[in-house]
C-alpha cells in the first residue's frame, strides 16, 4: 500500500506520466545517447576513456596556442596551392559533382568563370563549369575558407593569415546585396571584383606592409565587447580595423576609396575572422585519437565535418535551410540550403557559440537576448573547454565555449548552432535572410565510427 | 494571545526586530522620504500633482524631440556668446570663486592661459587668474560643457551641436595621460592644445562642410548596442564616427594626422555625447512646474543640480571624490572630489543610467556585468521614462531610463549614479582612475524648496 503520496521523475516521453497529477511530476530534459543509435552509442563510450582525452587536452591547446595575424594581400595564383595555373575554382563546404551543386553555388562559380574571363556570357560560364574543363576543389583542402558559396578563383586577392610557418586565407567580404558569394554573377557583381583584384586588394596589401601585421586574436576579441559575435555582426571589428588603418590606407593612391568600401561594409572582418578560425582549427588536424571538431562546412547540398582524429576526412549529411529573419518578400520556400564554410567561427567558438556577446544580434538571426545567453551557456555542454582569449562580457568575461566534442555531442544530443545568412535557391539572385541552423546529427554519428575505425587500424 | 506563530514585515531599521527569528522576518528596503527630512518630504508631496505631471510630460517629450546633429567645429570665439574679445575662460560644474577652485580646475585655467599667450610661466599664470582679470564663468552659462575641469578658451577648436536654431558647444576631446582636462598644463599639454586649434579643428570642419552633418542621436544609439555607454566609454561610437569620416577626412591636407589622432584617442566621441545631451536637455529649461533635472554638474568642490521648473538656478553641495579604480600607484587619498560637466549624459539618460549596454564598463569603472544590469534597473525608478531612440540590447531593447524627477528621488531614496573619470587633487598632474559616484541627497533637497518657492512666487 502507498500511503505517502506519489512522486515522480520520469526521463522517457511526457505521455508515460499523463495519468499523474502535474504537480507531482518531475520531466527529466534527457536524451538517449547517440541520438537513440545503440550501436553508435556502444562506440562513444569505447572511447571515452583516457587516451581520448588526453589527445584531445593536446588538440584544445594546440588550437588555443594559434595567434593568427593577417600578414598580406595576394591573388589567389601567388600564395594558394595549385592556383599558379590553368582553371582551378575553390568553393565552400566539402567535395561535391558540379552537376549536383546548388543555384547560388553554380551561380558563383559562374561568375567567377567570367571575372576571370574564361567566358563571355553566362551560357559561356555554365557550358564550361558543366564541361569539366574547370577544375573544382573545397576551399579547405587548400588551407582556404569562403563564406557563402566561397568561390576563389586565381586572381582573387585573398587575406593571407599566419602563425609562424603555417598559412591560413580567405576571399575579401564583398558587402551585402548582389554579390558573388550569395550566387549574384551580373555585371554589378564582377565590376566590383575587378575593383576588388585591382584596387582594394593592392591597397591592403601595401597598407599591412606599412602598418605591419594585425592580430586577429586581439581584434576578435575586443569586438566580443563591443557587441560582435564574430560571424554574423562584424560591425565592432571592421570599425576598429578601419580606424587603426585608415591614417595608413588614407596616405596611399586609391587609398580614398578603400576608406568608402571599408565604411559600406559592415562585414569586412567577417573573412579575418574565418581565416583566423581556420588557421587555429588547423593546428589539431592529424592529432591521433582527438574527438575534436577541426571542421563543420557547408556547400549547400551537404554539411561536412572534419575531426582532429581523423585528419582530412569528410564525414557529410544532407543539409537543410536555416531559419530566421528573412528580407520582405522572401520566406523559408525560397531558401537554399545552408552553405559556407564560415561555421569555422562557430568551430572556434564565435558565432552561434559567442551569442551572449552580442544581444543585438537577434535583430539579425532571430529571438531575443535571453536566448542568445542560453545559446552560449547551451554550447558548453558539448565544447572542451573555455577559449582564452575570447571573453564574454555579459557572462563575467568567462571564454567562449570552445571546441566541439564529437563525444560530448553525442552524450548530451546537443548540436552545434551556427549563426547564418541565408541565400535564394537560385543562382543569380542573392542573400534572402541571415538565421540559425543546428549540425545535423548524421555528422556526427559517422565521425564516432569513423574515429572507432581509425583507432581500430592502428 | 497569539497561537499562530509571529510574522513580521518590518520597514524601520534592521535593530528593531533583532529579537525575532531571521526566519519569520521580512525586512523592508524601505527609506523614509526625502531622505528623512519631513519639511521637504511635505513638499515634495504638495508638488506632486497633475500640474507637475503635465508640466514634466511636457518637458520629457521636449527633451526627447531634439536631434542633435554635429554641424561644424569652430574657435570658441566665434560661435559662443561672450567670448569674441578679452581674457574669458569657462569651467566645469556651477560657479565659483577663482580662491575655492580646486587643484585640477586651478591647473587646467593655468594651462589654458598660457595655451592663449596671456601668460609665459606657469607662476605668471596663476598670479593673472589670482589677480581676477581673467573672467570666470561655467560653460552651461554659455550652452556649453566640458568633460572633467571643463576648461574652454577663446582660441580652442569647440564642436557645435544643432537642431534648428537650437546650439550647444563642447571643447574637442585631448585623449587620455596628461592632459588639460585633468589639470595638466606642461609643454606637451599645451603643444598638443596648438596643434588641436591649427589641424585638428579646421580639418574636422572642413570634414564636416564637405560630408554633412552628423546625427549624434543615431551614433549614441548605434553604440549602445556596441558596448559604449556614452560616458566612460566611447569606443564604439568613436570607431564608428572615423570610419564614417575617414574618407573625407583623408582627402584634406593635414587627413592623416588628424585619422591618426582619431585612431589614438578612444574617447574622442565623449564630448559629442556630451554637447548632444546638452542641447536636448536645455529645450526643458524654463518649462514651468516641471521637476524634471536639466544639468548635474561639478566644479570639484561643488556639485551643482539645474531643474526645469527654476530655469537657470543652481542647487548646490559639497562634492566628494569618486570611488572606483585607481591606476597603479594612486589611490583614494589621491582623488580630487569629483568634476565635470559631463555628468549631463547621465541627465539624459546615458552613462551610469545605461550601464546595462555596457558590460565591459566595469573592468574601468568597477563592479560586475550584473551590477551595471542593476545600476540600469534602478534608475528607472527615478526617471520619467525610457529614452525613445537610446535602446539597451542587454535589456530586451527597452530605452535607456531618462529624465531624473526629483520627487521621484526624494520618494525613492535613491540617487542618480554617474560615471567619472578620477583627477590628482593636486594641479599638472592628472588623471589617476575611473569609477562611480552617487549625486548628492542634498541638491534634491534644496531643488524641492526651489521648486515650491517658484510656484508660490507665480
Amino acid at each position: 500500500m502507498i500511503t505517502g503520496g506519489i512522486r515522480v521523475l520520469n526521463a522517457g516521453l511526457p505521455l508515460i506520466v499523463d495519468g499523474v497529477p502535474a504537480a507531482d511530476v518531475v520531466q527529466l530534459d534527457w536524451r538517449p545517447p547517440a541520438f537513440g543509435d545503440a550501436h553508435v552509442a556502444e562506440i562513444a563510450v569505447s572511447l571515452d576513456d583516457e587516451i581520448t582525452h588526453d589527445a584531445n587536452r593536446r588538440a584544445i591547446a594546440a588550437v588555443h596556442a594559434v595567434r593568427p595575424r593577417l600578414v598580406a594581400v595576394r591573388p589567389a595564383r601567388e600564395v594558394i596551392a595549385g592556383m599558379g595555373e590553368g582553371k582551378v575554382l575553390l568553393h565552400a563546404g566539402p567535395p561535391l559533382d558540379f552537376g549536383r551543386m546548388c543555384g547560388p553555388m553554380v551561380g558563383a562559380l559562374m561568375g567567377a568563370s567570367l571575372f576571370e574571363g574564361w567566358a563571355a556570357t553566362p551560357a559561356e560560364a555554365e557550358q564550361l563549369l558543366r564541361s569539366g574543363q574547370v577544375e573544382l576543389a573545397p576551399c579547405h583542402h587548400r588551407s582556404a575558407v569562403g563564406p557563402m558559396a566561397g568561390v576563389i578563383s586565381p586572381s582573387m586577392p585573398v587575406l593571407v593569415v599566419a602563425d609562424g610557418e603555417r598559412r591560413a586565407f580567405a576571399s575579401l567580404n564583398e558587402g551585402l546585396g548582389k554579390v558573388l558569394r550569395f550566387g549574384a554573377f551580373d555585371e554589378e557583381v564582377v565590376t566590383r571584383l575587378r575593383w576588388m583584384r585591382d584596387t582594394l586588394g593592392p591597397v591592403l596589401d601595401a597598407a599591412l606592409e606599412a602598418f605591419g601585421p594585425i592580430d586577429i586574436t586581439s581584434l576578435i576579441g575586443q569586438a566580443l565587447a563591443m557587441g560582435d559575435e564574430g560571424h554574423n555582426r562584424n560591425v565592432a571589428a571592421t570599425s576598429l580595423l578601419t580606424r587603426r588603418l585608415a591614417p595608413t590606407i588614407a596616405a596611399l593612391p586609391h587609398g580614398i576609396e578603400v576608406l568608402e568600401f571599408l565604411a559600406g561594409n559592415d562585414h569586412f572582418v567577417l573573412n579575418m575572422s574565418m581565416a583566423g578560425a581556420k588557421l587555429a582549427m588547423d593546428a589539431a588536424i592529424g592529432i591521433e585519437n582527438s574527438t575534436l571538431v577541426t571542421a563543420m562546412a557547408r556547400n549547400g547540398v551537404e554539411f561536412g565535418l572534419r575531426v582532429a582524429g581523423t585528419g582530412e576526412q569528410w564525414f557529410t549529411a544532407p543539409v537543410g535551410p536555416a531559419d530566421g529573419l528573412f528580407f520582405p518578400g522572401f520566406g523559408i520556400e525560397d531558401a537554399n540550403p545552408d552553405l559556407g564554410d564560415s561555421a569555422i567561427t562557430e568551430t572556434l567558438g564565435l558565432g552561434g557559440f559567442a551569442m551572449a556577446a552580442s544581444p543585438a544580434i537577434v535583430q539579425f538571426v532571430g529571438g531575443t537576448p535571453d536566448d542568445a545567453l542560453a545559446t552560449t551557456r547551451s554550447m558548453r555542454r558539448i565544447t572542451l573547454g573555455p577559449h582564452p582569449a575570447y571573453m564574454l562580457p555579459p557572462l563575467n568575461f568567462t571564454g567562449t565555449p570552445s571546441g566541439i566534442d564529437v563525444l560530448k555531442v553525442l552524450d548530451t544530443g546537443m548540436l552545434p548552432v551556427i549563426n547564418t545568412g541565408i541565400a535564394h535557391r537560385e543562382a543569380g539572385v542573392g542573400q534572402i535572410g541571415a538565421g540559425v541552423v543546428s549540425a545535423p546529427s548524421e555528422v556526427f554519428l559517422k565521425a564516432a565510427v569513423g574515429l572507432r575505425h581509425a583507432r581500430d587500424s592502428r
